[in-house]
């Protein structure tokens, strides 16, 4: 950590950083400048938290040197972290694809999409049962008939079941069906779901905070590995910038960049990033060509009668595409795919 | 709601939403024109929120016209809500500042703090006791015993009490110490806690989510309201955007656009807005002259021992000053100020 | 375009607003809902730009129906404009590359990255003479001589120069030596310049302004072809977010966006948009993937020693290899590219 | 300048780094901690423009620990800088209003904002004669003619004139006319117009760029300065962000946090940022509690017919009002204003 002190700041001023450093265990480097003071601080950055450095007088700003997270970072593991989900693995060889509708809506719905999904060559089923609504007069969800629902297309298909869980009180609920527990991007900082996720002995989905830095995201990340639980899959799922044409940016970007911090492995969720369904195709390709060691696909049979998300959502058909499409990518990147 | 047809769109793309809508309870309005066919429908905006039309066959887009809020609009109800805590009035004729340390940290701590901020004129004490902290290693509030230490203070000095709720599990502990009950800005989605709080008989400070839209944060009021409870503060806190000089970017727009659109008070918290207590002062009298109903500030004994955000908490001297120039500013706008 | 009444606007509001219209040539459709009154305007767009609506008595809001572009729009043009430099076609068959050194620095320099490049399969030489910098302290750039060191590593390996040009006076000198005049991000509106590259009779590297949404980015481009020259090849460079890990948040998703929305070329810079050589591999693979129909990439002989964007420049070495992964993926998109 | 080493970097790296700064003149401070190593260099930060140390092999990142403007910087002047229109003195005791329309549309429309705005206090004419439009189908001024009614009401009205300078090929007409050069926010980073403004002896109105950072602004401040000119008055003027009720986030914040950086004046332009003028009487007043030394406001006589921004314009009566409660404000922040 490095405190740059202001111009103006006096012997005194810097005295009594030293000091206050010094009496937390730091070991100090000073060196004077003709403008400015700047005193560089060695120790345990797990001790920065709970001080307050810029509130002290003559001080200009803290400099921050290493990265707060810890445990998620690639200096702590530097092998991949391959995620568990009975005999698949995310992270691992094979790129793996989650596919489904937004929300459960009904079982004839929900088995219809998970048939499709299956044969196109998915190997996890996705399905709201609880959902995040802007509105309180949009459909909330089935709760648990729909995780009964989404238990039972397992059974018939064989897929794994990743669903959202919102609440602590309803997520012993959640995991009894689940068998990956999503994050939702409006939860990501909740962070006594995150606590509560870190106890427990199941794979975690978690969704990058609609408006959150990677530095953030990874400090959720951090609370869940800290707590217990290393089981995380990062999902990439666009952020808010001021282009309205789609519904949010989708930073492909993210995907080396993670690469590169933190062992955990990565997905893409195109649909909810673009909210058109019509180019997820392409950026679901783009997502593999970055990197990305799966994908999550809003997959419905009749996208304009979905009472969630329809208009980004792919038809069957369109999905069986796309799959054929992310295979021959998936060559490329030396990554196998599971056949249709 | 306004459906644009695209310009390769057919006889039966277009039949086949005007009969959707139809079924629905819309009435319809057709405007044929050279290059675009025009679908207008005019019926209750709460049916919209399970149609997806834009994902029918030839649908370009779907421009809403209503607001999507009903109950927290200035339509619904035309005066201004007051908020009552106790008896003091939120959004009355008087500005209302509630002040204190961002986190409970000891007896001494917030006695002292809220001696000095009811000399200054505050009638609320502010005082976090679970705090959400973007990393698991940062100080995470005293809990039960932070909430007895701001009953006591509240016993001492006859301050009111605001203080943050995260969890629903917790909601009925807080609510018992409480006199407002904040949702932070990372809860403002919280869907099951804000339909929790809802359900309490206790007024709510609802935050500003870092990257809500305006018509975002009162569709989150809306929740609170449908769920019986309309005794709700909106908080101003500063948005995401590309500056990284101030933690945040000060939205003050948002206090006459919320005043246009809505009936609930407004209060603005330019502490963590900008993170940096030298701007809090300006920013604050800025707000007041805006037409904020009241403030939030941070304040703090000695900020540089604060276990948290002491950068931009306010000593008790320099809040006094505060007072006194945005009382200046209060007559200004006809609006009484509790004298110091 | 749509004219939403606010719901106190009387007769006499919306009779004017009527007038207003109908003279300007326009045809109406009146709907008159519970709640608003909405009046359907059809008629020539172009007309709107002069009319201030917003500020009659009584209007809510205008609701633009069609896109404001016109000659720039796929709706104008159905087929693929195919810009040609010479005999190279950047839009057709095959994906093209431009590379080499952010500024031009010395004839060595430039010579080297030339060669080494050609040797990789780019097709376009990039090096800026004349160059924007953030700070007056910066190097500027080597004006003209930087120019006739382009033109001499044209004539030395068969490559197409691409340069910046940044004010209207030296666009005659810049035109000379460029075989394609680039419009960096900050003059994307410098309308003065757009017109004028307009009147000549060379292709136009446009690139996306740092803030620009696609709408406002195809409205510069309609200056160009408006003014006489549908030349014009797209650049998407990264847009300006909250994330600062990376200089800036590279938009893929623009890739598929544009080329539903118009009929010109795309290509992606991803050195600038990213700012860490690190990177640019995996994105400059995953813009192809996502249907770019080319590249434009910072190559440096030394990248530490560089006068300008150092950071973000490969190596020869690293620039072979991107050109060996993009050539893979342009085979499963079906595009040619020149052999190394 | 802090150099911070991965925790790969090998001796042989560290060395390079430190060979490479000592050779332009730094000192080396070298701080070796447990998992990094870390370069201080003390010395002339105009050297750091042309130094690609993030491009060295084991350099993880460089922070700067010095603002890069200098001139700009209230560290190297302490007391405020005072631009003088005539004798009138922006940035001194006063607040100054500069009124009129978005666009000089004729005689009569400039005439009778000029005497309207002249009557209720403002001291300086706006009018634009070149206008940047997004659309090349919109107006785009009267050009010289414009500059000329601009001169005519001057004289009639003893009011100084600001207008705006798109192009240096204009610039010696255009400042033939005005008092006040404005650069407009998307010329903030044209730096060839910028060196051209720097030549002038007239004061410049610098606007902030739509996604400009305080830093970038202070920087084209500095080009100005560096190439002669300290006449400068900055214009907060909005930034763009996610929220699109208001047309851009008017950042008031920026007004005391420029008060801290630089010694030059700063003035806001609420209507341009906001676009709706039902809320640009609040954030006027907002404004000068701020500390703003003035304001910028769009007036038209009849804003329903303006060719350019009408929506955003005040009528003359609005505008009288707007006055009265700005002139109340100034009172408080012990400034004067010139009676109506």
């Amino acid at each position: 950590m490095i405190v740059v002190m202001n111009h103006c700041a006096d012997k005194k001023d810097i005295q009594a950083v030293i000091s206050k450093l010094e009496k937390t265990g730091f070991q100090i480097h000073l060196s004077e400048g003709v403008e400015r003071t700047i005193i560089g601080a060695i120790g345990d950055k797990t001790r920065l938290g709970s001080m307050s450095l810029e509130a002290m007088p003559g001080v200009e700003k803290v400099v921050p040197i290493l990265a707060p997270f810890k445990l998620a970072s690639r200096n702590f593991r530097e092998e991949n972290t391959v995620v568990c989900v009975g005999d698949i693995e995310v992270g691992g060889d094979a790129i793996h694809v989650m596919a489904g509708p937004c929300a459960v809506e009904s079982r004839e719905q929900l088995m219809e999409s998970a048939l499709r999904v299956k044969e196109a060559g998915a190997t996890i089923l996705r399905g709201g049962a609880f959902k995040p609504r802007t509105s309180p007069y949009s459909f909330q969800g089935l709760e648990e008939k729909g995780l009964e629902m989404l238990a039972e297309a397992r059974e018939a298909t064989g897929l794994k079941i990743v669903t959202e869980v919102m609440d602590p009180r309803t997520l012993p609920l959640v995991a009894q069906y689940a068998d990956i527990l999503q994050i939702g991007t409006r939860n990501m900082q909740n962070f006594f779901l995150l606590k509560e996720v870190a106890a427990m002995d199941k794979p975690v989905l978690l969704k990058r905070g609609i408006s959150a830095t990677i530095e953030e995201w990874l400090m959720a990340a951090e609370y869940i590995i800290a707590g217990g639980n290393s089981q995380i899959i990062l999902c990439e799922r666009g952020i808010r910038s001021f282009e309205t044409y789609t519904r949010n940016t989708l930073d492909l970007t993210a995907i080396p960049v993670l690469k590169h911090l933190t062992h955990l492995p990565v997905i893409v969720d195109p649909s909810h990033a673009i909210g058109k369904w019509r180019f997820v195709l392409p950026m679901a390709r783009a997502a593999v060509a970055a990197g990305a060691d799966g994908l999550i696909i809003e997959v419905h049979p009749n996208p304009s009668e979905a009472l969630c998300d329809g208009p980004q959502s792919l038809t069957p058909e369109n999905f069986r595409h796309l799959m054929d499409e992310v295979r021959q990518v998936s060559k490329i990147m030396n990554r196998k795919m599971p056949d249709a």
